[in-house]
């Protein structure tokens, strides 16, 4: 077998066989593939496309170039969580423990943040204390005992993605179906839950662009997760503005708590007990209302947030350390209107600026700076009013950055819908 | 400038400005685009196409990435010529002679062969004593002198050519038509001639598959011409068997020496005749059918021999002294019947195995082996009659493998046309 055939194969838009992808993938890990070569099969398939037993191939060829996690010593079913990266996107600290809550196995891996956006890891680790790796006996252990568990992914979960990703990133190769898919899947299924809930950010700042390219995508992940047994949900979500009102590691976590304690903001909510209540319905054989009443009743009887201290006290974290920055400017609006757009892309990369994300994985990051908006899309501002505050510490941003994130006018737009569809 | 962004664009079938195209390939020449980021960009070419813009602008970027040889001191009409790649292809060594023997310039730079095709220089070098790298000032001087000079490529023409060139070798990513008018028509622009022959090649074993892609290239090649003041000529013919009778270097030579005597196969003359009517036909102001008679009188009554001699000797080769190998081995036909088909491109593999080609451009070659066939397609042969001679040294190839280059049938097939079209 010879690479050049294989990418003229797929140069000529012919179906590659499992085993031309199976050389190809282990080719390059093993180095006997070039990374010249593999990038121009790479854009070869993101123009060419792939089939949907293309995919499915790819997906199990990169599934087991690592570690399989083997959660079958887990009783009860396991649900893990995924999100294509958002702004203030706190919903895996919400989610999970209230899942727990109601006796729902939460076995989770996160990832960092990269870029713009957040990774659950770094909100966790601004508790003081809170140890995000586990062994993989600790991790099981601690399931089985309080339901829930989350810890950084191990090193050699999919090995194939870590390395084709950085070389998509390079190479413009990123924006693929089933280049994402596969990426996507492996690294679930690697994981080893049940149900796997998939947070799909749609719009012009996410990977995927639009609902039909979202459809198509999340149709291609059910049907992954078929063959492997697993329940795939996919949730197709807006980013045009940051979720909840908080952006940054700490301010995300305390506006988790409070959601946790039945004082949520009412987007971030509605994302949450979506998701939950399709889960809970189909675990517990209850209709979504029931389940609906359920999650709100965890949520306002305390239960839901007792887990969350229960689970961040198991991970070794203090919930009563949590450092925010006491170095606040308020800002205020300049002009009377209708908040029509507050830009999520823009919102992150300004936290990012301020010290909460980084460029490389090796960068430090500060828990405690960020950004609490005051009001979100729809709301209407009064000139003078308060608009955000900015949580800083040794970092500067520049004013006029952050008063271009947003667009108020004398007019109200259309609302915009948090939640625009859910495949499963 | 981002290499990313630049992938992205042609990804999305966009047209890249100037200073795009040029920060990719300098960028590449320089080390600062990496070849992985590259490949994925041809290969986004390959598949989204060029503008005839972008094709332009790509020839002119990589013409001046390295030396452009000027001729500015040369009287008269200076020719080229370019082939993309036949076996049996000694279309130069007959052509070149043959309109210098009529006072038209001949100042070319060839390359040598690799993998199956044959290269001029090879040829010329299994001449004894036959020296192909001459001082640009010798090379001017001989072409003002005697009217011809060929000598190999200097070795800063067309860098990014170069580089690039090895890099779509490994990556899939030749077949492209913007990719193969910039290559060759950037390194002919950069030789200095006025008339540019190019002898494209059409066929299942060619680079170009078919008429309409073959027009395609043709089209943008004499169009990117125009823009530096060059006449193109493009010629398509057909290599489903090899042109005349001999393959292998000495041979090809034998043969050429025989043909400009007023002794060459028809199918050879044909080429030879057509394109050479065209160029003297301009130049000398006289129709098609004046200028095709004063050829024939050339090879009649030795004036192109003796030219050859000419240029021969005065590169210091001893036209006497041309090796052949003196084993041969007569292969007749098993059975009788009409041959239908010499298959160009295994006759190639095989002379190559002879030693006649090489793999790697350090690779020693053996000038006088080869193939010279006794009968071409079309032919009628009997049981036993010859079929073809192998001219062997101490390579082995195996007997089967040479018949089943033939295919000899009981009907005579359609037969088959040498040059399919002339675009100018």
């Amino acid at each position: 077998m010879d690479i050049i055939d294989i990418i003229n194969k797929k140069r000529l838009k012919q179906e590659l066989t499992r085993e031309e992808i199976s050389f190809a993938v282990n080719g390059y890990i093993d180095g006997t593939v070039k990374d010249y070569q593999m990038s121009s099969l790479l854009m070869a398939i993101v123009l060419n496309g792939m089939t949907d037993r293309e995919s499915i191939d790819l997906t199990d060829i990169m599934l087991h170039s690592g570690d399989v996690i083997d959660l079958s010593n887990i009783d009860g079913i396991i649900v893990d969580k995924h999100s294509t990266g958002g702004v203030g996107d706190k919903v895996t600290l919400v989610f999970a423990p209230l899942l727990a809550s109601l006796g729902i196995k939460i076995a989770k891996m996160s990832g960092r943040g990269l870029g713009h956006t957040g990774g659950t890891i770094d909100k966790l680790e601004s508790i003081e204390g809170f140890n995000t790796k586990l062994s993989q006996e600790e991790f099981i252990k601690q399931v089985n005992d309080i339901n829930i568990a989350i810890v950084s992914q191990s090193g050699n979960l999919v090995p194939a993605d870590k390395k084709i990703y950085a070389l998509r990133d390079v190479t413009g190769t990123v924006e693929s179906i089933p280049l994402i898919a596969s990426s996507i899947m492996s690294k679930k299924i690697a994981s080893g839950a049940d149900i796997i809930i998939i947070d799909l950010k749609v719009g012009s700042g996410a990977l995927i662009k639009n609902l039909e390219d979202a459809h198509e995508l999340s149709r291609i992940m059910v049907k992954i997760g078929e063959i492997y047994k697993k329940t795939v949900i996919c949730m197709l979500t807006n980013m045009d503005q940051p979720l909840g009102y908080a952006v940054g590691n700490s301010l995300e976590v305390q506006e988790s708590i409070n959601t946790l304690k039945g004082d949520g903001p009412s987007d971030l909510l509605e994302v949450v007990i979506s998701l939950c209540s399709i889960i809970v319905g189909a675990v517990k054989k209850i209709s979504n209302e029931e389940a609906k009443n359920l999650l709100f009743k965890q949520l306002n009887n305390g239960e839901a947030y007792n887990k969350f201290v229960e689970f961040v006290n198991r991970q070794g974290g203090d919930i009563n350390k949590i450092k925010i920055s006491d170095k606040v400017i308020y800002i205020k609006s300049e002009v009377s209107g209708y908040i029509n757009r507050i830009d999520a892309l823009k919102i992150g990369e300004i936290v990012k600026k301020l010290g909460a994300g980084r460029n490389t994985l090796d960068d430090e990051i500060d828990y405690g700076v960020g950004i609490v908006l005051s009001k979100k899309v729809g709301d209407y501002v009064e000139k003078d009013e308060e608009l955000l505050k900015v949580y800083m510490s040794d970092k500067d941003v520049s004013l006029n950055e952050i008063l271009d994130c947003y667009k108020i006018d004398k007019q109200l737009d259309k609302p915009i819908k948090t939640i625009l569809d859910i495949v499963n």
